[in-house]
Protein backbone atom coordinates (compact mmCIF):
# COMPACT_ATOMS: atom_id res chain seq x y z
CA UNK A 1 0.00 0.00 0.00
CA UNK A 2 1.40 3.37 -1.46
CA UNK A 3 0.80 6.85 -0.30
CA UNK A 4 0.01 7.65 -3.32
CA UNK A 5 -3.30 5.72 -3.60
CA UNK A 6 -4.57 6.07 0.01
CA UNK A 7 -4.05 10.07 -1.38
CA UNK A 8 -6.18 9.75 -4.21
CA UNK A 9 -8.82 7.60 -2.70
CA UNK A 10 -9.05 10.32 0.18
CA UNK A 11 -9.14 12.87 -2.46
CA UNK A 12 -12.07 11.63 -4.28
CA UNK A 13 -14.16 10.68 -1.06
CA UNK A 14 -16.43 12.48 0.97
CA UNK A 15 -16.14 12.11 4.07
CA UNK A 16 -19.39 13.55 6.47
CA UNK A 17 -19.45 16.18 9.27
CA UNK A 18 -18.32 13.51 11.04
CA UNK A 19 -14.70 12.43 9.14
CA UNK A 20 -16.88 8.62 8.04
CA UNK A 21 -18.13 6.97 5.28
CA UNK A 22 -20.69 4.45 4.70
CA UNK A 23 -18.90 0.85 3.99
CA UNK A 24 -21.06 -2.07 2.83
CA UNK A 25 -19.06 -5.82 3.43
CA UNK A 26 -19.95 -8.26 0.63
CA UNK A 27 -19.20 -12.09 0.43
CA UNK A 28 -16.55 -11.84 -2.38
CA UNK A 29 -17.27 -15.11 -3.96
CA UNK A 30 -21.34 -15.51 -3.18
CA UNK A 31 -22.05 -11.63 -3.40
CA UNK A 32 -24.24 -11.96 0.08
CA UNK A 33 -24.28 -8.48 1.72
CA UNK A 34 -22.64 -8.96 5.15
CA UNK A 35 -23.08 -6.00 6.93
CA UNK A 36 -23.00 -2.06 6.35
CA UNK A 37 -20.78 -0.11 9.22
CA UNK A 38 -18.87 3.30 8.73
CA UNK A 39 -14.48 4.01 8.10
CA UNK A 40 -12.24 6.84 8.38
CA UNK A 41 -9.41 7.62 7.29
CA UNK A 42 -7.04 6.04 9.87
CA UNK A 43 -9.44 2.88 9.60
CA UNK A 44 -9.67 3.12 5.63
CA UNK A 45 -5.25 3.09 5.92
CA UNK A 46 -4.89 0.06 8.52
CA UNK A 47 -7.86 -1.93 6.68
CA UNK A 48 -5.91 -1.21 3.36
CA UNK A 49 -2.56 -1.73 5.00
CA UNK A 50 -3.16 -4.98 7.10
CA UNK A 51 -6.04 -6.81 4.38
CA UNK A 52 -7.42 -6.99 7.74
CA UNK A 53 -11.12 -5.08 7.57
CA UNK A 54 -11.22 -2.18 10.57
CA UNK A 55 -14.09 -0.08 10.63
CA UNK A 56 -14.72 3.01 13.22
CA UNK A 57 -17.22 2.06 15.96
CA UNK A 58 -19.71 5.38 16.20
CA UNK A 59 -20.81 3.92 19.64
CA UNK A 60 -17.71 3.42 21.07
CA UNK A 61 -15.66 6.56 19.41
CA UNK A 62 -13.11 3.82 18.51
CA UNK A 63 -11.24 1.65 15.91
CA UNK A 64 -13.52 -1.28 15.47
CA UNK A 65 -10.87 -4.26 14.34
CA UNK A 66 -13.58 -6.59 13.69
CA UNK A 67 -12.81 -9.57 15.12
CA UNK A 68 -10.95 -9.14 17.79
CA UNK A 69 -13.36 -10.07 20.37
CA UNK A 70 -15.56 -12.67 18.44
CA UNK A 71 -12.82 -14.01 16.20
CA UNK A 72 -14.92 -13.39 12.68
CA UNK A 73 -12.50 -11.21 10.67
CA UNK A 74 -12.99 -10.35 7.29
CA UNK A 75 -10.08 -10.61 4.94
CA UNK A 76 -10.24 -7.47 2.26
CA UNK A 77 -10.19 -8.70 -1.12
CA UNK A 78 -10.94 -5.42 -2.84
CA UNK A 79 -11.90 -1.90 -1.40
CA UNK A 80 -13.94 0.02 -4.25
CA UNK A 81 -16.05 3.65 -4.11
CA UNK A 82 -19.02 4.92 -5.92
CA UNK A 83 -19.36 7.33 -8.26
CA UNK A 84 -20.16 10.50 -6.11
CA UNK A 85 -17.34 9.04 -3.55
CA UNK A 86 -19.53 9.10 -0.37
CA UNK A 87 -19.84 5.50 0.03
CA UNK A 88 -17.59 2.04 0.10
CA UNK A 89 -17.95 -1.19 -0.92
CA UNK A 90 -15.78 -4.03 0.67
CA UNK A 91 -15.38 -7.46 -1.36
CA UNK A 92 -14.24 -9.52 1.91
CA UNK A 93 -13.92 -12.89 2.98
CA UNK A 94 -16.09 -13.29 6.04
CA UNK A 95 -14.26 -15.85 8.93
CA UNK A 96 -17.41 -17.63 10.55
CA UNK A 97 -19.98 -14.84 10.49
CA UNK A 98 -20.78 -11.44 10.06
CA UNK A 99 -23.42 -10.05 12.54
CA UNK A 100 -23.15 -10.28 16.28
CA UNK A 101 -26.20 -11.84 16.83
CA UNK A 102 -24.77 -15.36 15.48
CA UNK A 103 -26.36 -15.00 12.13
CA UNK A 104 -24.00 -14.52 9.13
CA UNK A 105 -25.14 -11.60 7.92
CA UNK A 106 -27.06 -8.90 9.11
CA UNK A 107 -29.86 -8.38 7.29
CA UNK A 108 -32.03 -11.11 8.84
CA UNK A 109 -35.61 -8.97 9.08
CA UNK A 110 -37.91 -8.67 6.09
CA UNK A 111 -41.39 -7.39 5.27
CA UNK A 112 -42.99 -10.16 3.78
CA UNK A 113 -46.69 -11.08 3.77
CA UNK A 114 -47.47 -7.82 5.84
CA UNK A 115 -45.10 -8.52 8.23
CA UNK A 116 -41.47 -8.16 10.09
CA UNK A 117 -39.92 -11.94 9.48
CA UNK A 118 -36.91 -13.20 10.59
CA UNK A 119 -35.52 -14.72 7.82
CA UNK A 120 -32.02 -16.37 9.04
CA UNK A 121 -31.06 -18.54 12.02
CA UNK A 122 -28.35 -18.00 14.22
CA UNK A 123 -25.44 -20.09 13.10
CA UNK A 124 -23.55 -19.68 15.97
CA UNK A 125 -24.64 -18.79 19.19
CA UNK A 126 -23.61 -15.26 21.19
CA UNK A 127 -21.88 -16.95 23.99
CA UNK A 128 -19.50 -18.67 21.78
CA UNK A 129 -18.37 -15.38 20.13
CA UNK A 130 -18.08 -13.28 23.18
CA UNK A 131 -17.68 -15.85 26.34
CA UNK A 132 -19.93 -16.31 28.92
CA UNK A 133 -18.43 -13.29 31.01
CA UNK B 1 -48.85 -2.72 2.70
CA UNK B 2 -50.85 -2.63 5.97
CA UNK B 3 -50.04 0.51 8.50
CA UNK B 4 -49.53 -2.53 11.05
CA UNK B 5 -46.19 -3.66 8.97
CA UNK B 6 -44.97 0.15 8.48
CA UNK B 7 -45.39 1.25 11.96
CA UNK B 8 -43.18 -2.13 13.02
CA UNK B 9 -41.15 -1.08 10.72
CA UNK B 10 -40.54 2.12 11.68
CA UNK B 11 -40.64 1.45 15.58
CA UNK B 12 -37.45 -1.18 14.91
CA UNK B 13 -35.48 1.73 12.52
CA UNK B 14 -32.95 4.05 13.89
CA UNK B 15 -32.83 6.94 11.70
CA UNK B 16 -30.13 9.37 12.11
CA UNK B 17 -30.28 13.54 13.09
CA UNK B 18 -31.68 14.00 9.60
CA UNK B 19 -34.68 11.11 9.95
CA UNK B 20 -32.66 8.91 6.87
CA UNK B 21 -31.18 5.77 7.15
CA UNK B 22 -28.68 4.44 4.12
CA UNK B 23 -29.97 2.00 1.94
CA UNK B 24 -28.33 -0.59 -0.23
CA UNK B 25 -29.59 -1.74 -3.61
CA UNK B 26 -28.58 -5.05 -4.22
CA UNK B 27 -30.30 -7.06 -7.98
CA UNK B 28 -32.17 -9.74 -6.46
CA UNK B 29 -30.92 -12.49 -8.83
CA UNK B 30 -27.01 -11.65 -9.48
CA UNK B 31 -26.46 -10.49 -5.79
CA UNK B 32 -24.71 -7.26 -7.63
CA UNK B 33 -24.45 -4.58 -5.68
CA UNK B 34 -25.70 -1.37 -8.04
CA UNK B 35 -25.65 1.66 -5.49
CA UNK B 36 -25.99 3.25 -1.84
CA UNK B 37 -28.81 5.57 -1.26
CA UNK B 38 -30.59 7.27 1.91
CA UNK B 39 -34.49 6.71 2.40
CA UNK B 40 -36.75 8.51 5.15
CA UNK B 41 -39.80 7.78 6.65
CA UNK B 42 -41.81 9.03 3.39
CA UNK B 43 -39.99 7.32 0.95
CA UNK B 44 -39.80 3.88 3.03
CA UNK B 45 -43.58 4.26 2.39
CA UNK B 46 -44.27 5.17 -0.80
CA UNK B 47 -41.55 2.19 -1.53
CA UNK B 48 -43.49 -0.53 0.05
CA UNK B 49 -46.25 0.95 -1.58
CA UNK B 50 -46.21 1.15 -4.84
CA UNK B 51 -43.11 -1.49 -5.41
CA UNK B 52 -40.96 1.12 -6.99
CA UNK B 53 -37.79 2.69 -5.07
CA UNK B 54 -38.40 5.60 -3.87
CA UNK B 55 -34.99 7.61 -2.13
CA UNK B 56 -34.36 10.71 -0.70
CA UNK B 57 -32.42 12.69 -2.49
CA UNK B 58 -30.00 14.65 0.61
CA UNK B 59 -28.43 17.14 -2.23
CA UNK B 60 -31.90 18.33 -3.63
CA UNK B 61 -33.94 17.66 -0.42
CA UNK B 62 -36.66 16.22 -2.18
CA UNK B 63 -38.21 12.38 -2.81
CA UNK B 64 -36.26 10.61 -5.56
CA UNK B 65 -38.43 8.04 -7.63
CA UNK B 66 -35.61 7.20 -9.04
CA UNK B 67 -35.72 6.45 -12.85
CA UNK B 68 -38.37 9.67 -13.41
CA UNK B 69 -35.50 11.23 -15.50
CA UNK B 70 -33.91 8.12 -17.18
CA UNK B 71 -36.04 5.76 -17.35
CA UNK B 72 -34.07 3.42 -15.17
CA UNK B 73 -36.30 2.45 -12.60
CA UNK B 74 -36.20 -0.29 -9.81
CA UNK B 75 -38.85 -2.54 -9.06
CA UNK B 76 -38.37 -3.15 -5.13
CA UNK B 77 -38.67 -7.66 -4.72
CA UNK B 78 -37.94 -7.20 -0.61
CA UNK B 79 -37.19 -4.66 1.95
CA UNK B 80 -34.65 -6.09 4.61
CA UNK B 81 -33.33 -4.42 7.76
CA UNK B 82 -30.13 -4.93 9.40
CA UNK B 83 -29.38 -6.17 13.75
CA UNK B 84 -29.33 -2.57 15.01
CA UNK B 85 -32.44 -0.97 12.62
CA UNK B 86 -29.63 1.61 11.44
CA UNK B 87 -29.26 0.04 7.72
CA UNK B 88 -31.45 -1.28 4.73
CA UNK B 89 -30.92 -3.61 2.30
CA UNK B 90 -33.38 -3.47 -0.91
CA UNK B 91 -33.27 -6.10 -3.10
CA UNK B 92 -34.46 -5.04 -6.69
CA UNK B 93 -34.43 -5.40 -10.25
CA UNK B 94 -32.84 -3.14 -11.95
CA UNK B 95 -34.08 -1.79 -15.04
CA UNK B 96 -31.42 -0.72 -17.61
CA UNK B 97 -28.50 0.72 -15.16
CA UNK B 98 -28.18 2.06 -11.81
CA UNK B 99 -25.45 4.10 -12.01
CA UNK B 100 -25.65 8.19 -13.72
CA UNK B 101 -22.49 7.57 -14.73
CA UNK B 102 -24.45 5.12 -17.32
CA UNK B 103 -22.11 2.26 -15.80
CA UNK B 104 -24.28 -0.95 -14.17
CA UNK B 105 -23.54 0.05 -10.64
CA UNK B 106 -22.33 2.99 -8.79
CA UNK B 107 -18.98 0.92 -7.54
CA UNK B 108 -16.67 1.28 -10.81
CA UNK B 109 -13.84 2.23 -9.38
CA UNK B 110 -11.47 -0.03 -7.27
CA UNK B 111 -8.04 0.17 -5.26
CA UNK B 112 -5.78 -2.37 -7.67
CA UNK B 113 -2.07 -2.42 -7.99
CA UNK B 114 -1.83 0.44 -5.38
CA UNK B 115 -4.32 2.84 -7.91
CA UNK B 116 -7.25 3.80 -8.18
CA UNK B 117 -8.80 1.65 -11.01
CA UNK B 118 -11.86 2.45 -13.68
CA UNK B 119 -13.04 -1.05 -13.61
CA UNK B 120 -16.46 -0.81 -15.78
CA UNK B 121 -17.12 0.11 -18.62
CA UNK B 122 -20.01 3.02 -19.62
CA UNK B 123 -23.10 1.01 -20.48
CA UNK B 124 -25.16 3.51 -21.99
CA UNK B 125 -24.24 7.10 -22.57
CA UNK B 126 -25.68 9.98 -19.87
CA UNK B 127 -27.40 12.10 -23.29
CA UNK B 128 -29.39 8.50 -23.27
CA UNK B 129 -30.30 8.98 -19.85
CA UNK B 130 -30.76 12.42 -19.28
CA UNK B 131 -31.15 13.97 -22.57
CA UNK B 132 -29.13 16.25 -24.39
CA UNK B 133 -30.98 19.59 -23.00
Amino acid sequence: MTTAVLEALFAELRFDADGLVPAIAQQHDTGEVLMLAWMNRESIKETLAGGRVVYWSRSRRALWRKGDTSGQIQHLKELRLDCDGDALLLLVDQVGVACHTGRRNCFYRAVRDGTLAVIADVEVPAEELYGKG
